[in-house]
């Protein structure tokens, strides 16, 4: 449960966004919600229209948080290759996978333009930044030419949500280290 | 619909692999199920202990479908490169995502022993046999000798995985690809 301090309205907010982490969206009942956010049955409707309305303020704001840690990492210091692997190696939590990647594995938040909305911009925004670090390496000569930056920041990405898979389908974080080496050994520059 | 010549028993459990492919197990009830199979309200527990011994079953036969899919490609002529090459290109439809892997983001496969071994297995296997071919692409000389043929085994896998993840966030296949092509030109044995 939260502290005492926390208003209603924000105790739904973060209660949503730990089930939708947890269970997803079509996991999620707003009997779940009000539940865990020691809410009243009319506290939902009172602040927002609906699981929907509620669903989106919370799964923007794990956007906002995600973008926050990935850009720490990303704008570290350091060359286009440690600043990939500070990224792919920052501290994760991989048998919880993704707040925001696991989301794509909801029908109702696939089908939903407006719930897919930040899944789809958060996962972008990564890869825009990802290929400009990889465009930089190629311009300083770290890697190779023949590399297409943009195709290169969605394997990058795509290791990431896919070691999570790993991690989970084994029940061992292990997994997605093991993913993640393999794509810096493919990456680190010649000596 | 399926045709008249399959027993409830089979429509059952079709129904019950296009459910978890389409919802996962947790937004799949006994209900839709057996609405999809046009079956009656006893029939799930006539040929089956419940939803779970059903989803085991239905979980089973499309581990053995995907096996039998990827040792095709896997197992086809060309070198190392070009087995990892049709795996990596061969059909499929990014947007409808792994029947096997989504079921790692469903909280009741995971917390489940039993549910959970189908999937892991599926996936080990795939890894093994992926490191397989990695280790002969390094006896060949097509892989540098400083690779792990493990972990580059887990960086394929994790770049299918996590690139249905792209497609189903951007809605479009597209996004699988580019990380495809990304991975095989990291791969791509020196001319």
């Amino acid at each position: 449960m939260y502290s005492h301090g926390m208003s209603t309205q924000e105790r739904l907010i973060e209660s949503t966004r730990e089930l939708l982490w947890e269970r997803g969206y079509v996991g999620t009942s707003p009997k779940a919600i009000l539940e865990r956010a020691g809410a009243g049955q009319g506290s939902m409707y009172h602040h927002f229209k609906g699981k929907p309305d509620l669903a989106l303020t919370a799964i923007r704001r794990t956007a906002e948080e995600l973008r926050a840690a990935a850009e720490g990492a990303l704008s570290g210091p350091g060359t286009p290759y440690e600043r990939i692997e500070a990224y792919l190696r920052r501290e994760r939590d991989a048998l919880r996978g993704c707040p925001i990647g696991r989301l794509t594995m909801d029908p109702d938040v696939v089908a939903s333009e407006e719930l897919r909305a930040p899944v789809d911009e958060t996962i972008d925004w990564l890869r825009e930044q990802l290929a400009g670090i990889v465009e930089e390496g190629k311009e300083q000569g770290q890697f190779a030419q023949s590399l297409d930056a943009e195709e290169i920041a969605a394997t990058i990405l795509a290791t990431v949500q896919g070691g999570y898979v790993l991690a989970r389908a084994a029940g061992s974080p292990a997994a997605f280290d093991t993913g993640v080496r393999g794509l810096l050994s493919l990456l680190r520059p010649p000596p």
